[in-house]
């Protein structure tokens, strides 16, 4: 079995150690995550990688409700002219929008862009809807599809279109603004610890990696398996930047007219990415089981002989029972062939029920993140015990990622400790002077980037780690999706 | 407090008999339901309208898995060169497509569709993934934005870009195909009788009324409060159309290649506008309270007195606990002001808790559609006594516009009996001789159209209504959203 394993694995997916963007590509569409779309850069989304995205999505949604927020649709068309009225927002976006031009045969007076993000559009809606200190804060969010036309596309990495959630608030003040820029960026990384399994570094961008039009930024980012980040949420605080380009007042309590405080925040389906390619192995698809589509997949062993089918789908119908996400794998193939398969896809939990299971009053239970072990669990109360059972997946799962991260973060104090840090595959953690001269110095010799600045800034050193200069700042360098 | 309500009405909207049009307008203005967009035709659905449509995606889409469904995405974009692919396809929306012809500065290749629905972008995929009876039935459903350019628009019932679900499915047979496209139009029926409570009205369109590509389209039909019908859901038997167009075919278990029988059904936020104008009355908005984003407000009265504060926060923590989306009003404003605010945004159940309440152990209640009357309910067990007086409400509701539906059917037997049932603000039920020019004629006379045919197709008479000849169809006529 085992041999047969192994060879079918060759036979499907790369090596995950010598080629792993291949292993990506090929985890993704034979897992049956996604498609290529016919139009450059496209994704479809298939129904297996879909269902992760609905757990995300109810996941998130849930503490966005409890954080007060309600949701609201802007439309997908923006006039090309909200878009020039933030400068730096245009600067960064007009190079990769898609603009319509025409409807059926007919050329349309103003070309329309197809919404890279929405705060041109929202602002305009706030400019009339805000009036008073009673109608604020404003906390909405939008769940929709946004276009921003990349020239390397890679399925959920970078796509043309993806899905994502764009929050949008207004406040009275700067400080109700601040703390709701990092409440959310706190909201995202305990999403990612308890749901994804997936730790992530928070901190404030640079000034060179903020997002146009932001006063501040503030990013999640997420070790990948090649020691690679992936930045996989960004939380904004606009400022009065484009309250000002929008011109989007309120009368205080004092009388006096103000302009709001902005925030804007996001993930997108990027975050399927990051699941893959941080709890990913040699063997395919790893899913946390908070996230995963199917948690259980029940296989019938023997199924010929008598009280096999049975067995199966009373225990199908007592997970079911516990709310667990089971799928009966009743399916005219062999045992071996289905344990790959759902190996491959990922399903935390694999429960065999045959003949002998049966007599002894037990099912056979194998994880799909500790390989080759197998165990036996009691028939009686299989709901609760299985349960229990993805409660610990989920918490293993969270802290060998936790180990990994912390073992491949290294504090570097020279150019050249950065670049072997970034050759061992591993973030470096140095400290900065600040200057964007430096940003561009490691860009140019080691392809990296700077990532965030972590809240604890305790200095590591008195100098920037690349010029020598004055240190300013605690950042992480690393190579990025 | 009446005559202020009355004044206040008179204010904030139009009357609903008078002028049914504006009065739409003015209550999906006014309850903050949609704002218009800056691009025409465009909408923004505010968060109390995106609450219902939340309310909506919930029970549809639990529906949509009981009966076997998964959900997927597929691409925004999609090539010119696929709308081509389906003659009758390509003449039905090439006029009202939206078309990306540039990125940035530079020119695209080939032009590309803003998906005005996703047959064509669907039937692309499903021809590399079905390649053997095993692959089949695939059941996908996808929930996503359209956009189709239309001359007259107005929010919900039609506009520029809309939110919908679009049901894709392929089958072996063509039985299995037919029998899907029913199901989920019964599917669509039981969501309005029971969320929406909204009967409607199942049958076949005729072929000048049906769907740009399919075999036959099935619709349902609600009556709106001024006897307009409003088609609220459609579902297509789509043949080997658009198998063939797209080449999909798959490997039978009897060796031979075979085209496969699919079928698409969807509805839109249109179901908005549909709930507004069938359960709406001269004070505003009334909402069903499945679909309610707010089913109870609570409003402390003489909330400076000792006690009455606590009081209603104990009593929403209780509805809530109860499951009951509920709202406490605090807001400093007048209870009167308050009265008309809900009443106006349609919240199915009132309750009033002050000192007096309170003293007595009760809440003062009142029901949205039921003016004007007030009756007490124990504070003790209120829960459970709102959860039944909110089914109450729910069933009763169903019950008022299925009676008035019922009322304003009417069989006719010539063409000016048609005329008249329909100045009436009737459905006219006719045999019909199944000829395009009969549906002209009325059309040019009346400005109606077929709506659908019943499936108990019992003639009531052997002549056709319009022009005399052989009976062929027994037909709804109306004047139509």
């Amino acid at each position: 079995m085992d041999k047969n394993n192994a060879k079918n694995f060759v036979k499907e997916i790369a090596d995950i150690d010598n080629d792993f963007p291949q292993w990506y590509t090929d985890v993704v569409r034979k897992t049956e995550l996604v498609d290529y779309g016919p139009v450059k850069g496209t994704m479809v989304i298939r129904p297996y990688g879909y269902g992760i995205w609905e757990n995300i999505q109810k996941e998130l949604d849930t503490r966005f409700k409890d954080t007060g927020h309600v949701n609201a649709y802007f439309p997908l068309f923006i006039p090309y002219s909200y878009l020039l009225k933030e400068a730096e927002h245009v600067e960064g976006f007009a190079p990769e929008v898609a603009l319509v031009t025409h409807v059926g045969d007919e050329e349309l007076a103003e070309k329309l862009v197809v919404r890279p993000t929405s705060e041109t559009i929202i602002c305009d809606m706030y400019s009339k809807w805000i009036q008073s200190w009673r109608d604020l804060p404003i906390l909405v969010n939008q769940w929709a599809n946004v276009v921003r036309w990349e020239k390397t596309t890679r399925p959920f990495l970078r796509t043309t279109e993806f899905l994502w959630q764009e929050g949008h608030t207004a406040h009275a003040t700067e400080k109700e603004a601040q703390d709701e820029t990092i409440k959310m960026l706190n909201v995202y990384e305990e999403f990612c610890r308890n749901i994804l399994a997936m730790p992530v570094l928070t901190g404030r961008k640079s000034e060179k990696e903020k997002f146009a039009g932001a006063v501040a930024t503030y990013s999640i980012e997420a070790m990948m398996r090649d020691g690679k980040s992936l930045q996989a949420g960004t939380s904004h605080y606009l400022g009065e930047n484009f309250a000002k380009a929008f011109d989007i007042k309120y009368l205080d309590k004092d009388g006096v007219l103000k302009y709001v405080h902005q925030t804007s925040w996001g993930v997108t389906t990027r975050l399927i990415g990051a699941i893959i390619m941080v709890h990913g192995d040699e063997r395919g698809l790893a899913l946390p089981p908070k996230v995963a589509p199917i948690q259980a997949v029940v296989l019938p062993i023997a199924s010929f002989k008598p009280g096999v089918n049975k067995a199966c789908e009373k225990l199908v119908k007592a997970l079911k029972k516990a709310g667990i996400r089971v799928y009966l794998d009743d399916r005219d193939q062999s045992p071996g062939w289905k344990f790959n398969e759902w190996e491959m896809k990922g399903v935390p939990v694999r429960i065999e029920c045959g003949p002998r299971d049966i007599e002894a009053g037990v099912v056979t239970v194998a994880r799909r993140d500790q390989a080759g072990q197998k165990f036996t669990l009691p028939i009686d109360k299989i709901g609760k015990s299985i349960k229990e059972l993805l409660n610990n997946i989920q918490s293993d799962m969270y802290t060998k990622a936790k180990d990994t991260l912390n073992s491949r973060i290294k504090e570097v104090y020279s150019t050249a400790e950065l670049g072997v840090a970034l050759d061992e595959q591993c973030f470096a953690l140095a400290m900065w002077c600040g200057d964007e001269k430096c940003e561009l110095e490691v860009k140019t010799k080691f392809s990296a980037t700077t990532r965030n600045m972590p809240f604890d800034q305790k200095p590591i050193a008195k100098t920037c780690a690349i010029c020598g200069g004055k240190a300013k700042y605690k950042i992480y360098f690393a190579r990025a999706y």
